[in-house]
């Protein structure tokens, strides 16, 4: 079949999408001959989607369904920005993939004053990825006993999670909740420098197989909503999910004043009326200005999966006045990352990756560090500017 | 000064990043500058990055600063969606920027699901965009009177407000919440095709100046928390946000079966012991299964902003067992979004729109209606598939 | 048929509690019967339980079901508390039913600094009193379009609700929610010094009866959780129920070191570290230390229903160090409260009510700000305490 | 001094309420002056507080101060309800303070289906009391540090905390928050019969002289909110507080119809459409109808502490139709109770539970599943009696 037949059979409804595969000589051909049809379909010109340069044989092999191109978004960069972590200790720039004008400019300020204070400090103090499926029992005297089979066979469920897996470790199964009928039990792993959903997906469904031996019991589903992936939620902010980080820094007054035009004070009380009152008013979740927009912009130029920005953006800012010097921090208890694997393959986010020396195992460490420090910095330049006064004005200035 | 001379000042630290811009006879040149300054620095190659065809002159003006070229995210197409909306009535085929495995082949299957079952039903209820400053008065007395002041004035503030935008209206300021002597009234507008962040930040700043003027107190910060942007809160679940939509759709039985090789029951119960249970054990505001990788993918792929995934990750999922046929629903109380604007008008992100014709003005509606029903079928998808019990096994046919 | 066969009769289980009525002269008669019965049956002695003065056939018309006598619990007093509110303005001796040791002598201590500074502020912001039904309809479309009849004929539905009520006011029926094919109207009353939810829920019902003879649908349930009753909401937060109130104070720095052997720093600290980011990384909704403490004491000795010290537990304590004075604030958005009707008939809680000339009609307003600025004496007292680091040496001086 | 001394010296403000107590002979004489004063003040009549039995002396020195008399309940009495506990195990008559007319009624109807039906099934899953001091630290470098002194110190620390108790039992130090500078660590206990706040007070502050003496830093508060002590909390739903317990049951079809009058299908809709949708569209924290009710009744007949009615307002029912059975439950992850200590020692409070055979030791298991068995007769009958449309027409019947 050609082209134009196959082209002719989509249009005609005949023929499904992801068929098209079978009748071209590769997966770039056929990725050409979809993107015709889209065009003639929607009646549109893709001349911009067509000009990419990723291996989409590559892609669709791992990353990809039915693709007809890329979409392009541009990286800048902010920096020098300091860091004095336990894994990333030098200067470095880091990518911002956005369209959000003035967000480069703004994280580049707070990089700038973070930098001439000495440095941003940054620990990573967990790393649990988790998995959570729901097993429905007949009644809550039969799910008080798989509650209890998981608690009792711990060791040994440890092994059979970690058979089929080279570097996730099940750390604990923790919470176990009852609701009724169901058992809602949290598997908790480390996974390195994966962000691991697969790992601890498949690592998980072979402990419930022995669940089903042991005691004729099943998950009615995978994943129970307990874990939690990719939805704001209390439990991982309590728990923490991903690698849970800190970040804070000193900042002298003279620094204060001259990098961002204002006091300790003024960014003391912002953050408390906006970053703690206002989202306690508001009933968020986020005790911060804006986690998100950093979050997004360093998921995108890393080839993070950009659903976890959802996750990325919960944690706590605060700002104290200390006698004229400014103490700001800010907490990440759910942050979802990788250094391997996912997105982080494809040429341009690798790419990303290896601006800040990150592509690669050994380096997730690293890489969770700057990644709070850089929200740190943005959250910085924010509360400063509002303490400033000045954000409207910053947007006027530069035209936006 | 000359390339070499500039690279060798900003690896000396004797230059900033945007400074280049002075030196550099045009943005283009600037930016190839800056990243074999990178790559300099960070002892790498960008080669892949400097692969871009967005104008980056355009791009420099409103979408980013020290930029060094672009990211590239493959884009896949689901379709055809048959959707019977106010405003989208027609077969679609909705572009999906990931870099996720499987994840486009399972949207897909939604849309074969729903468009089998004669389309989605999908409804824009509200247009709701926000804007909350904090104002910190003397005592609550005097934020009473504040209260007050913009209760009594409200068809003044009104006209102000609407003096500094073409499009936006403002609706209502409403709740307006005292807490101690901090006051935090959230002004409501209507933004059209705009997501209208920037426009209802300048038409408050304006309304502001007024108070400012009549009683003497001023906003501490333009945004109190209360807005909420880019964050999770209850009050945009509540109340509203960027645009409120709702979806749903009744599937016959034997498309439950040939389609989801599941039942009505099934995804029922899961979705009780899931989406409603689960969350709510978990203190979770989201329930429901992964609506953030649908907003996620179909964000990328048209150039709304990617930290409004956090908001987009909210709502409901229902699904009833009726007689054997499936009723299946979701609501998403807080998508903000835009046709025109941001970066909408990047190249590619342009022809993703131009794929659903959504590109530009007198589209928001239709747009809206797209992405909720998108967002259907990803949810119908996951939720027929963990009830199928093969979750895990198309990520392994797929070698994920 | 006489005691002993009645008692013997229940005792072989053949006769209900509720039967003995029907079989006794009188309600105290037939109460008497039921004590001895569960002495018998329980193998106990009831005397204190037996030892009641109220007057119980008025009580079983109104309050109780198959009493059996009254528990007492202490009633202590705190005071004089100054108020300078706009409906109370006096000092006042508040009665506190409780048995947790150094409670009152806790709040006195707030009481005294608080009438030492000056007394406190008090308003009543709002008057809402919720009820919102769950609707179950055929599909969204059919959900948008009864939602759409709420709004058309608001003014007449309003003339419906009010038809069943002399007191109540129906102010608006918003938000409407829509999830699926459900939608969740919340009305919103003002009931003046009733708390008011028979009065709203009657009102409400008589709405439905119209919604399903305009369009055939009708409720699945009276209260669809939306109201939200008895129960933590963020919506209740943010659109306030009961009645909303805040109240603060200004307290000179001498009166902070004598009264409370702290400083203005010391509690700003304190409040900040544990109202607002404790509870902040708790995931909790109330960012107050003990509202619930005071709440509880009040409610109990003026007759308040005991299931609504849920909702008055929320809100938010601010205190600022203000050049060494301390300025310190509570807001209750959720407080639903009586001076007639209920458990405020019973005589003892009457008598608790007149203490503060709170019995009968046009009494809420003062009342609410009397509660509230009791709640401002036992959180100031309370974080003053823990600010001065001897909360366990006043348990210990006490005994307890 | 004699009383009309005293009497006028407090009415001219010229005495302290408390130092009534030095110039009288004994307390009672002390609570009659201080009763006869507020009636003066308040120009009221104070006859019916008067009328207690209550051993004031003994309450005076545990669990009131400036008393003046008591206020009474009515307690009714809800049974037969029988219960298949680990720990109760019969058939009981359950005292049910409250003023709200039909409460105690409804309870009674759930009972009576409970028990028709063969007893509900209830478990207590965990005993876990808490205290979370917040401790202040220099920065987050030494914050990590104090983290890790608690988890490698955690075998010496329990012994240290338990030295001060003989019945408390250090389980955990889990979990340690980190946000910027701050230290919440969170002190797991189980308590046994008493509800044992004092006791893990107690226990921690030891804890803290120890983390004083090694590293030199001190809790800014005893307590950080992360406990998390009468205030509505995910924390406690996810880790437990108190006891934590579920109950269900199955009730035949024919139950259903006769003593609920609906069936099945129609309580499984109420309860999906109400407590877990209406609940999750409100952003509430608990997803049940009206556990605040039951648990006010109870703690209050049974002298537990009011304010802990906001802890066990937490908890999610099930409803399911099973083939015309209904499956039907109730967890509570968060009930803090005793049977001994606090108000428990009441003389009416203490009949209360000995109704139950649970006043003194070894009781709490026991009481902890009788209350969560009312819970479930509670939550039965107004969700049969919403499933059956008679809510409206039952509060008409008994005229309220």
């Amino acid at each position: 079949m050609d082209k134009e037949e196959i082209i002719s059979k989509l249009l005609a409804g005949e023929m499904k999408l992801y068929q098209i595969d079978k009748f071209s000589e590769n997966a770039t051909e056929a990725l050409d001959i979809r993107r015709e049809f889209i065009e003639k379909y929607s009646d549109c010109e893709l001349s911009q989607i067509a000009n990419y340069t990723l291996d989409m044989e590559m892609a669709m092999a791992k990353n990809i369904e039915n693709p007809i191109g890329t979409v392009q978004i541009p990286i800048g960069v902010a920096g020098p920005l300091k860091i004095n972590g336990e894994h990333a200790k030098d200067d470095f720039f880091v990518p911002l993939a956005t369209s959000e004008g003035a967000l480069v400019a703004s994280i580049n300020r707070g990089c700038s004053a973070i930098t001439a204070a000495g440095g941003a400090n940054a620990r990573v103090i967990a790393d649990k990825m988790t998995r959570a499926p729901v097993i429905k029992t007949e009644s809550l005297v039969e799910a008080v006993k798989v509650k209890q089979w998981f608690e009792d066979k711990f060791e040994e469920l440890k092994e059979i999670a970690e058979s089929t897996t080279s570097h996730g470790k099940l750390i604990k199964i923790d919470p176990i909740i009852i609701v009724g009928n169901y058992v809602y039990p949290r598997f908790v792993y480390s996974t390195g420098d994966s962000m691991g959903m697969n790992m601890v997906t498949i690592a998980t469904e072979k402990v419930l197989e022995k669940l089903y031996k042991d005691l004729g019991v099943h998950a009615i589903a995978l994943s129970g909503n307990l874990c939690v992936d990719k939805k704001p939620s209390a439990i991982n902010i309590v728990e923490g999910r991903g690698k849970t980080v800190v970040a804070d820094i000193l900042i002298p007054e003279d620094i204060v004043r001259t990098k961002l035009k204002t006091t300790a004070k003024a960014i003391e009380e912002v953050n408390i009326a906006k970053n703690l009152i206002g989202s306690a008013a508001a009933g968020s979740m986020a005790y911060n200005a804006h986690f998100a927009n950093m979050i997004g912009a360093i998921f995108l130029a890393t080839g993070q999966d950009e659903a976890h920005v959802v996750e990325g953006s919960l944690g706590i800012t605060t700002a104290e006045d200390k006698d004229g010097d400014l103490y700001f921090s800010v907490n990440m208890p759910d942050l979802p990352i990788a250094t391997i694997g996912g997105g982080t393959r494809l040429e341009t986010a690798n790419e990303g990756l290896k601006i800040i020396d990150c592509a690669g195992s050994e380096k997730v460490g690293k890489f969770a560090e700057i990644v709070i420090s850089t929200v740190l910095a943005g959250e910085l330049s924010l509360i400063g500017a509002l303490a400033a006064g000045h954000l409207a004005k910053a947007h006027k200035e530069l035209g936006r």
